[in-house]
């Protein structure tokens, strides 16, 4: 029996969330409001952070990237082709590089302080409003980044190399947040976007399409295909 | 042949070579002034930042976690019980959490803002002083991951285990920065002091100790094994 400790739309959690659903591995999901510290959370997870993945019988497995190599070193070789982390070493760190570039970068430029300023801060900061000076410089940091995608998509079929990989379900999550928000903006043509429609069509993204932050519709396009 | 490029008193940079000397491969070190934003180095690391790992005939392999993971799948299983990721997957995810706790929490909390107030803000931000408030925000930091490490030490060896592993490489690197620059009470009897006097000791980590900073002499015990 799995258990997750997650919180509807931290970018870290959805990633681990398509992950698990494209292992096909039902997980109960414990929603876990960190900013109240709970003393038995802590014991999971003494940094205090979600996602936290809890496999009966063993000790707590916290953080995203951690979780994801924890499903590596005990599913991946059963997958075969189908793994999301390539069995050769410089595969592997390239897989590493593209899912850290979204987790640490992408997180600390764009998906932490969009999610913070306006999902989050109604929680950990009742009552002041969202910092617009904030969200400026986040949504400013948007097209840079799918700049960036767009060349790497140039001459690969997905982000870090020809297979589909960890480094993808970590973009489309953090993506995903700033996407319903509606801070993305599609180009038509872009290899991005084609990438981002790829994704979005497949069964394990359907949970995060379906989520709604109460009081914030999401954009128009948010959970549509064909966008 | 094995080049590394990294910045004296990143605590990333000390990480990676520590490893480095553990595994017995000489690199040659460069420094890269990663402010400057030098072209040629954007080409090897688009996040533009340092360590980077550069292996004749391979894509370069930029940040220290990726580094120690490349290390790992390459050189590991030759090292047989002496390999610093252990090869049990739970084992292998206490490594990464502890690991992950020095190069994100602690970074961000204590090593990052230490260093660079203190010694990269003459490179960056020539002519401003040290932000007296951040050093006395990480120096409050302190005390309370070393008790964490007594807590840990407690029970076990090592950071992460029975045997010494790149969680304890990366605490050391971390703490070394705090250190040189006097921000460490270390007290007498903690398990915390033992280990890192254990870990001091080791060859590999004499290329830190001898290392200076124009016009900031190291506290008076950094380079001291008998501390």
């Amino acid at each position: 029996m799995l258990t997750l400790f997650h919180f509807p739309f931290c970018p870290h959690s959805r990633f681990v969330r398509l992950a698990l659903e494209e292992f096909i591995l039902p997980a109960r999901l414990v929603e876990e409001r960190v900013w109240e510290r709970r003393e038995e959370f802590l014991v999971l997870n003494p940094a205090g952070t979600v996602p936290v993945l809890v496999v009966e019988g063993h000790p707590p497995v916290p953080g995203a990237a951690i979780i994801v190599e924890f499903l590596e070193d005990t599913l991946g070789r059963e997958r075969g082709a189908g793994r999301f982390m390539p069995p050769d070493p410089v595969h592997r760190a390239e897989v590493r590089r593209v899912m850290s570039w979204f987790n640490d970068k992408f997180f600390a430029e764009v998906s932490e302080p969009l999610a913070a300023e306006r999902i989050f801060k109604r929680h950990t900061d009742p009552g002041r409003s969202p910092d617009t000076e904030v969200i400026r410089a986040a949504r400013h940091n948007v097209p840079y980044h799918l700049a960036y995608m767009d060349w790497l998509l140039q001459s690969r079929d997905w982000l870090a190399g020809d297979r589909l990989s960890y480094a993808d379900l970590a973009a489309a999550a953090h993506i995903s947040v700033a996407d319903y928000l509606g801070h993305v903006s599609w180009k038509e043509d872009a290899p991005v976007k084609a990438w981002y429609g790829r994704i979005k069509s497949r069964p394990s993204f359907r949970p995060l399409l379906e989520e709604r932050v109460s009081g914030i519709p999401p954009a128009p396009t948010y959970a549509d295909l064909d966008f």
